[in-house]
């Protein structure tokens, strides 16, 4: 599902990103999918799953590592959209760092 | 955001359901209402969020331990949910069990 095919081996992390928008949309989506963009081609990403229904959004992305979660935290254009984020296009968020400690599914 | 609105002490835990729908809704709304119902109640529920984009529909349940996670996925009436779940209502699903190590909000 979106871009996690392949059987990932635990442990590996993710990043759960869960958002209230405000009604700003101003470059929004363009920053968004430029965001995905960008984290794709990170070291250590692994996927990315997003759903938003109305205002509230969950967004998870999956890595090898903390230290790959960390350099993508700190990446200099990731940086300016988080502020922009903060700014304009979240009333709310919340950020959770987590461990996966093993995954089925429905094959 | 959803029924988390309190500061969780880390570590707790995170339950990551990513789920592709099928078009066969035959009770799936009540049902799933049902199941966060039950959930709320159940030992150690510490939240829930969801959201929907079209098919892909994302969820994730917090939980204070892993204990907690295996009673909730055993406890009788979920075991009937996951059954329809697997034969008539996902055409895909993924679960990730998670340990939170650390999380921070926008405030």
């Amino acid at each position: 599902m979106n871009g996690n095919k392949k059987k990932l081996q635990t442990p590996y992390y993710a990043v759960i990103f869960t958002s209230q928008r405000t009604k700003a949309d101003n470059g929004y989506e363009k920053m968004s999918q430029a965001m995905v963009d960008l984290a794709s081609n990170q070291q250590g990403f692994l996927g990315i799953e997003s759903a938003r229904d109305n205002d509230l959004g969950i967004t998870v992305s999956f890595w090898e590592s903390l230290e790959d979660i960390k350099k993508w935290k700190e990446n200099s254009a990731h940086q300016v959209a988080q502020e922009k984020g903060k700014e304009e296009w979240y009333s709310d968020y919340k950020v959770r760092v987590c461990k996966v400690e093993r995954d089925y599914s429905l094959e």
